[in-house]
């Protein structure tokens, strides 16, 4: 049976750059295993969610996976916790945190880093001091996954997913937002009573614990408030397996992309010195993808680099992230048997002008036996274009790739 | 923040024309302005309803504004009565209405002229026989607006807008029609008998009246009833700037895209010389626009003639409004700031041949600071179909214009 390869590039495309000859990182980077997949095979222009509507990277990658975000999306916390590992149950209110440094004033907490000094390993030992507390009947588990961050689930009667952030979002000197319920109902007034509890609690329980008097005395800043952002709740969906009939694994280095897979069920194959960074070994990944498509149907490759360049204004450093994720297509080329299906995107547009998702579509190429390869030379944002598949939506691959494998079904008969 | 100036010429799109070299009004006319806009900007093609289906001008610019009418439309009445500058309330039914000469014979009402010999301003005189009049318990509103046409509002407890027609919609010597409930409801029943009422009631007040007896010493037709068509029912919805987060301004002639843009809370600017017929002054609405992108963040400026020379099978006369819908491009091109965004487009296809709407979608084009600009030098219905954008549908258009004005918010995160 022919197997099939997703590598997507996140935030892959762009916008022309005046500073930059009016091109694209796309058009920019010299790139000749991806544009050997454009031109061997069939391209367009992907919208992962409604054309005209900015893609954020969790309902995208449902939306390539062949989850319907309208039906699957509960907000992005469940997708953190999962990806750092943690097991969820039906109901379960999850959270991205992050430590934060904050300052008593007029009984409010004032933050002055959002990120705690950027507090590294430390940031573990922190974690059994919130993990485990009771808080008006709801259970708190409690992570630190990378950095600053940290993972949180409320578990328990009641709750809502329908609370806004304590996370003030802002630099410096913001208080501590208070969470508010977002909508009328009672389980949303609990939860953010619950959330606002938790806040403050973490304070008492963090300020002044022993690593954080360490880190005073270090002249470094406390991290001494957990702050929640991003409220999902979890429910269980059908499984990627059962759904499609197929057997899938992601490789990934950010937690929210193993955590989408976790979520339908995936495996997700763990590789050394994937990161989710633009340090990321990318040809760590290509070499995993090509040992474990003899065992996989379907292996998603997410490389996350082109999305932190494109968030930093760095055309330079997107352009050399493109470059890099093309050795490992050349590899690829070289090592998977001929008759496996490699598809390449982005799931979204990260702008290097604007600095943030934007709405226009992602070049997308398709390449193996049999399909109707078109004139596309180059993958780009205007070569793409002018593609056989058109403007596609993100909806559209999983089944495509179905087809390809010879694992789809006729509707109708 | 940058601003955004749409350009909506009603009945834009066309079909080729054999009598005219096989070409459309688009192709045949001279407008270096509006192309401009496609080889500088980014171009597909528009489909303002589901594609295949043939848009009302209603539909069409609901969709345009971001408004989808499967949810939002519910009849042309009412935004004919917001054109008109009537004030509706919740749950009222409002119709449009024409003026209509009428013979009794055999106790049936004949519509002899269904425009009452076009009367002008005498019909503003008539108004007040009607207005104000009270049946079965329903409160009527009537106010006469161009030529011979009015508004009709019905108020009161029980009303349904699923009634059909009064007015025969034929030339000459057609029965007035009954107006007959739609569904099985009682609220159509009810309502159906309102219209009917309506009808004889505007006969009695009408034949015979000061004005009417002058008009036949002048040997003109009496305008002797009043025919009710369009039933729409009245429903709040959330209002534009609210939804969409920007302040915005419509510039139109025509009552209906008055009426569109009062329904949604967007603010109506009347431009001294806008007619909303052919001979409307197409360089003030350029000039209102210009001075108005200033207090808004978008604008909407409509131009009518174009869709009146389509229905009329003008096509010398459609080529003519485009070339001075043309001269207004230009200056706007001239005196707004250089990052407004552009947009010119159609709300549907009005062929010349067929003089009436047709399925076909409008060539878009859009110009401003970072689109992928594509390779289109000329908006027209051929040229557009290779367009960056392909194939767009209405409701694609407003998400794109918050995202290029800033104002739109990432789906997930």
């Amino acid at each position: 049976m022919p197997k099939a390869i997703l590598i997507v590039c996140d935030g892959l495309g762009d916008l022309p750059h005046p500073a930059f000859r009016g091109r694209t990182p796309l058009q920019s980077a010299r790139k000749p295993n991806i544009d050997r997949l454009s031109s061997e095979g069939i391209n367009g222009l992907l919208h992962t969610v409604p054309r005209g509507v900015i893609p954020g990277s969790d309902t995208a990658h449902l939306s390539l996976l062949g989850y319907d975000p309208m039906r699957y999306y509960r907000g992005r916390g469940p997708f953190e916790a999962l990806g750092a590992g943690l097991k969820l149950r039906e109901g379960d209110v999850a959270f991205r945190c992050n430590f934060a440094t904050v300052v008593e004033k007029d009984g409010r907490l004032i933050v002055t880093d959002r990120r705690a000094g950027r507090i590294r390993e430390q940031a573990k030992e922190l974690g059994p001091a919130l993990d485990g507390m009771e808080i008006q009947g709801i259970k708190v588990i409690f992570k630190p996954t990378v950095e600053h961050r940290a993972a949180l689930v409320l578990r328990g009667p009641g709750l809502s997913c329908m609370v806004s952030d304590a996370d003030p979002h802002e630099g410096e000197n913001a208080p501590v937002r208070e969470s508010k319920p977002l909508d009328a109902s009672k389980e949303a007034a609990f939860t953010a009573g619950v959330v606002n509890e938790f806040v403050t609690k973490s304070f008492h329980a963090l300020d002044g614990h022993p690593v954080n008097a360490a880190r005073v005395k270090a002249g470094l800043p406390q991290a001494n408030v957990a702050l929640p952002r991003g409220a999902g709740i979890y429910r269980k969906p059908p499984l990627f397996g059962e759904r499609f009939g197929i057997t899938a694994a992601c490789i990934a280095g950010g937690a929210l992309y193993k955590g989408v897979a976790r979520f339908m069920g995936i495996d997700v194959v763990d590789v050394p010195g994937a990161t989710g960074g633009t340090d990321t070994d990318v040809m760590a990944k290509g070499e995993a993808a090509a040992r474990i498509i003899g065992d996989y149907d379907y292996v998603l490759v997410h490389v996350k680099g082109t999305d932190n360049a494109g968030h930093d204004g760095d055309f330079p450093g997107k352009v050399g992230m493109i470059e890099r994720i093309d050795e490992m297509v050349g590899l690829l080329l070289k090592r998977v048997p001929a008759d496996t299906y490699i598809a390449v995107t982005g799931d979204h547009t990260t702008s290097c002008l604007k600095k943030r998702h934007s709405s226009e579509p992602v070049p997308f190429a398709l390449r193996g036996p049999g399909v109707r390869v078109d004139g596309v030379k180059a993958l780009d944002e205007f070569s793409c274009a002018s593609g056989g598949l058109g403007h596609i939506d993100g909806l559209f691959v999983m089944p495509t790739i179905l087809d390809l494998l010879d694992k789809a079904h006729v509707y109708g008969s």
